[in-house]
């Protein structure tokens, strides 16, 4: 069937003041320049607290489900091809962000998302009545329950929903900062692949190591903390919808689960489908609650890397100082010339904010009754927002640090020279008892090693043989992966 | 000195396009309708992660800050009165939000919040110099340093603006709307003293309580919370500005910190002191973790109150349904006519993030190093969050549900009747184990209490006198504080 | 090369009173009946703090670590047969628990797990130095250090040790528990799959659902749990052994790594591999976040479902009551008769201990500087006592409560009578405001849906075969994965 | 009255094997050796999860609790002297921990602690019946309920007894430990009062303090949070005891509460009363959530403090080093002579924990339904394990590290030579933009900060004036609050 004509008609109600919406529970005045109903409006009025408004994305992954919920029952034949078309063009306008307008909700409501729920469907069914030359208010041609709403449940649908955005979210934007983030470590490795620094456990000064070794661990942290993020994704791609209000599909179509889910992944674009067992994933949030440990386990690596980073960039003068990163801004609105680890500050905030709320996340789904986790927007609205942050922060820390970080070679090589735990290659020939008697004296005398080995009878050529830095640090190319150039031995 | 015509000059740069700005690492375009300078735009090209704006309430505190600063200064000799007054009327319109637009940086930042700091130095030096007739980024006749920041640093301000945004808005929001829910809880404590309804404990079946009497505890845990949260205060009142970068007070006039906590408690009427050791009151965060502590405890009795009413509302027709909440929305998309709690599940989903919040802070309070905790947008960021949404969390609870909930009253006597805990009131006279023996018999065999009783030998006179559920609730009005009317043997 | 004779020594000293070892720091006094040396020591004296010692099971998977080490050094022509064959039968000793009396440290030590890690090389030194004739306190002829450290630093060792207790732990010990549960709740799933009862969501009256649907909901959630948490694993198989100090595997001989793992794959029957970046596996704690999350996973529906439970049981007289427990113990010390739910209390106590244990973890992974995350015993001390708390709470719930759990017939088919959101089977016939009308009215007039259903015009015959509730639950059998018996139309 | 001679018996049952014990479910059978009855019985068999005790400590304040109800049960004449004075007897014992065997339960039980409840109840009966010459299993002539728990409920006493404990292990053994702690590093203050070094914000050198005044913000902290600790007890004194089972104090005299409160209050020597709200006192766990707070506020800053101190004294050779601990042990079993931090390690790892088992107790606090918060061993059992660690490693780390910390002077003095930061100073006199200048070119070309001061045409004279270290450290002796020796211009 060809859509009619007027579907072409542009968004926006024509006038303003006010209009009467009504719900089971009576009349209410709602914004006439808007398309929201009664209930968006009741819900406007009961819960504005603070100023957390549910993620436009999860309204934008609420489109899909509606698109697909018409599609399905459309073909079903329970929806006419008209209220389905126009209901598929309003979706698509909510998918496409131009109605975001018309999605003002806080995130403390009803703990099943249910006022979300009947936002989406009153914008659809006003839009939707409107396409088709309905009068808004009236919720004719296109009722919200009826028709947008139809064989489906808040119960089923904010699960999906939540489920969607959280996809997208994660494959579309964080995913891909985290990978460009990884690049950019590991080519500082591959760069630095054979600069021999000395190595610190407990802070103290240990055995060395290349600054490529160090920075190829930090390398495989991101990509290992990614490859979990993903996988946690698995339950998510598994959707309630179908299961309505309590998981037995009352009221709608047989193996409508399987088609919408089926629906939404042509859509998308991602794998998703329907969940095997609907009370476990209406009465549960584990699956968000391992995504959200997902983002923490990205969250722990990065904190730690970018620690590191402030670490080794103190000083200039008084720290440490083996790195040197870009300067951004001024440091110091009183100290002139200062600069700070801004970007590294950041992502550590980031860090631990991305813990807390995993912690909510984790409470939160611990939480519920019987056939209904009713903690949903607090759980979506956390985990959401734990992507977008650790995503922008690891896509600012590349670009304004990372990249533009260099080595201070001068200091890189004095503290190898200077270190004591060399000792540590000559417990195998003399015995650790010996080495350490040597290494306490070197430090009790403020000498160096191979005086202090000497001392105690080492031959210079046993010492400069064995207490060879570069030789100590193993293999760094192939710690990368790589072949060690005009090297054939290793 | 009578402050010069040109200061009442209207907010507004009266230009668009672009503007050159400066700052010791060189010239930066900033937009020419802005005050912000160099700084600010710097810290928005590389600090744009998420959506997470440094929340108003600081900038306003800021502006208590400068222009204590500017006052103190000018009374030291170190500043001359026409900038002193042009600070000072900059202030005044960064303290009444004028100059908002003028504040959009981020909350990931600096861990300092140096960017913020900057950020009001300029806009403060842009706009104080324009109402002395200078141009916008020549830094004359007002330098954001050397002017608007003198005697300040970032380590010193950025923490006393937090106290200072921290304490407005918990006395001036958060407790007002905490009094006034506890003021609900207790009026209804008072109406239903002395209708004596079941207990129960492990949420199994036990003695009777009045309703009054358990009202009466979830008003004295509201109460309680708010002390505790009140106390918890203690500390922030002490404001760290005056030891500048370190805590040593270089170049800050002698006194300093003194004064300035002085005129900002006369500018705020709050009873800030100077922190006595500025070592510490850089180096942690101690006094916020404390304060985020006062606002965790009330979220962990908020909740339980919530939950609690959650329950007793259960039903109707399935579940206790004790109360009756207002029903203020339509509960649910597919099943029409269900009312829920969503109150009290918008409150159980606020403390939650709260309780998440404040482990947030724990943790930023827990890092830090050496003169500086760098942790600070974090932390402000969340304990003003959570200080925000309990807030309006406690007045939506009590506007929208608990000052219309109401009695099912043929409810709470039906379960009284029923109970067989109310054999707790014979163990004094028969002995625990023959109770038990009765409650036991009337449990198996699915018989009143009385029947059983009777049935193991107990006299009808003996059970009627002992078994009677209002004597079994000892003193709900002197439980109260409350006289007993028309009652003197109390 | 046969074992000598005197390796059939029984364990023991054969001495009391003291005996005096010595470290690189000199001479220290030891209990003689002791195994232990100067090292382990020290630690007593100075980390005696609460009372947590490092869990035995640590000490076992040193075992297999110095055995395989002590295998693979021989292999490789470092270490005699003689050293060899005596260190492994020490380390045996170990692993069999029969030397757990020498191992008296506390979690509070060094975050590297050093002095743990020094105490088997002492002890296994000492014992195998006693198996082959030699003196306590000699380190003759088996060296802590130079033989039974062979290869190896604690940087990579502990953390070995920590991932060979855990996988044991979890896969010996806790899943099974798991599995046993998820059994059981299946089987109650089966056993009342078709008996109709009411749903609910929010806690309020919903559509109706079978018992076995519900069960089936935490049955999948258990079983999702429990693969969640063995894909948890996945990191853990790794092995940091062979990196020695800081990741380079310095001192020890080439492809170590790989040797000493598949030596200790073979010995504990477990899929241990060398980790393929040392640097990462030394320098964080990830893998162990990550399992921890795995554990969490499992605490949060095991917590939702307890409480699931103590609904349902709650009463008897004055509660759901669907569900009867067993009473396994009198519930009160004042009433008599009580029964509480104490299995599902312990559950919901563990699983809050867990999911706070959970953030130790996650919090202790973020920590941690350059090569080493020195926050290795307060990790590994948090996920053994989570594995195993939630591993004997699941036997005890499932053994005490789950099994013996009856249904409360009388009540489930009372609250299905009543409910009023039967109602929503009717929404597909005349609409959702309609069907809103008769639940509304029936409500507000305490009458049955019925009753009010036909005043609001609807016809008996249509009242009663929409408004079926057994027919309202969908595929029961299908949601268990089983044929309907006797049901060829489903 | 006299107690009689009987009352001398020695602990102890003198059987072996088993007896038989009963309570309202029946008989069980105990071991004979032991005083313990069926309730106790039962739970050991429902209960083994885990090697998580009920503390000791516990059962020491509920002996408090059980004496104290005998006495003024006695008082009021409803207890006869010769029971009043063998339960007395027989709670001495518990309080001095002569009986600690006879309490072998789990934390993890009935979430009212009601089976610990019943242990004592039936030791101190069969224990006080002993001693009047009865038989053990009899409850004659003491019966655990109706005798030693006269009054009382678990609801009421498990709480009391929980505030006893607390207040016992932070008064007794964490507040002392902490005075010491904070004693020595005040005196470190004193000591290095005059000491100039180098600031450092963000890791970055700042502008110099002296080690006095660096320390001297350490104690500030450790002394406040100390303060905080000790008044968020307050509540904590508040005593539930006279509530009995849901707070209305049924069957517990006229004015119990007061009494028993009264009497527990001499006998502990600490200022316990009467909660003024029983309902709030048994349905909540807010005043343990309170004190836990405190712990974490005292764990806050000691982990901030030791992470300080292993920055100060990281290298030796390629650290800051400003800072020398003594060295306790061996830090390597591969690296000889490697000395680290451990005392501070293990009081990070410690204050790890305390905040993760804060979060636990927030947690379970935020649970509990209506009249009782069954969440109670959780919390007993993490307050109790956190103030125990705390004050340990307080003991340990002032013992073992602070006490011998010496400065490496010549390091110290370094850093200060060396600093760019002391450009700040003057920045009054020419401006900060000058000021920024001088720095970025002694960093871009690596000279000193004077000869780049010259170099932009500084005079000598100026320089050395105005930038010396010890002329920018404001007050280090007021910053003490003390008087600076021969010094009169202060």
């Amino acid at each position: 069937m060809k859509p009619p004509a007027h579907h072409t008609l542009p968004i926006g109600t024509g006038t303003t003041g006010t209009r009467m919406e009504s719900d089971s529970m009576g009349w209410v005045e709602v914004p006439a320049e808007h398309y929201w109903g009664a209930q968006t409006q009741r819900s406007l009025i009961h819960f504005s607290i603070g100023d957390d408004h549910m993620p436009k994305a999860v309204y934008h992954a609420y489109g899909y489900v509606k698109k697909a919920a018409a599609i399905v029952n459309q073909r079903a034949g329970l929806l006419d091809a008209q209220r389905a078309t126009a209901i598929v063009r309003a979706a698509d306008e909510v998918i496409a962000g131009d109605l975001d307008s018309e999605f003002p909700l806080y995130v403390w409501q009803s703990g099943s998302g249910a006022q979300s729920d009947m936002n989406v469907n009153e914008v659809i069914g006003n839009r939707a009545s409107q396409l088709m030359g309905g009068t808004l208010g009236t919720k004719r041609p296109v009722h919200p329950n009826d028709h947008v709403n139809m064989g489906q449940s808040s119960n089923d649908t904010f699960p999906a929903a939540m489920h969607i955005t959280t996809v997208l979210e994660i494959n579309e934007q964080l995913l891909p900062h985290v990978d460009q983030l990884a690049k950019v470590i590991r080519d500082k490795a591959v760069a630095w692949v054979d600069v021999v620094k000395i190595g610190r456990t407990h802070l103290q000064d240990a055995t060395p190591l290349t600054v490529g070794q160090e920075w190829s661990g930090w390398a495989a942290q991101v990509h290992d903390a990614r490859a979990r993020l993903a996988d946690s994704l698995y339950a998510v791609y598994r959707l309630a919808a179908g299961g309505t209000a309590v998981g037995t599909g009352l009221n709608a179509a047989e193996r409508f689960g399987e088609q919408i889910s089926a629906q939404i992944a042509e859509l998308t674009g991602q794998p998703f489908v329907t969940a095997s067992n609907k009370y476990a994933a209406q009465g549960s949030l584990d699956a968000m609650v391992a995504v959200s440990a997902g983002l923490r386990g990205l969250a722990v690596p990065l904190m730690k890397i970018a620690n590191d980073m402030c670490l080794l960039a103190s000083g200039p003068r008084a720290g440490l100082h083996e790195l040197s990163l870009p300067a951004n801004e001024p440091g110091s609105s009183i100290m002139p010339g200062k600069v700070n680890p801004t970007q590294q500050e950041a992502m550590v905030m980031v860090c631990l904010q991305v813990l807390g709320e995993d912690s909510i996340v984790a409470s939160a789904g611990a939480q519920g009754n019987l056939e209904l986790n009713a903690m949903r927007p607090v759980v979506i609205s956390n985990v959401l927002h734990s992507a977008r942050i650790l995503g922008d922060a690891c896509e600012k820390l590349r670009r304004f640090s990372v990249e533009g970080t260099e080595l201070d070679r001068a200091k890189v090589d004095e503290y190898v020279g200077r270190s004591l735990m060399l000792v540590t290659a000559l417990s195998p020939t003399i015995g650790y008892d010996k080495a350490s008697a040597i290494a306490h004296k070197a430090d009790a005398e403020g000498t160096t090693l191979r005086e202090a080995a000497l001392a105690l009878g080492l031959s210079v050529a046993d010492f400069d043989r064995i207490v060879d830095p570069a030789a100590m640090v193993g293999h760094p190319w192939r710690d990368l992966g790589l072949n060690q150039p005009d090297d054939n031995h290793d």
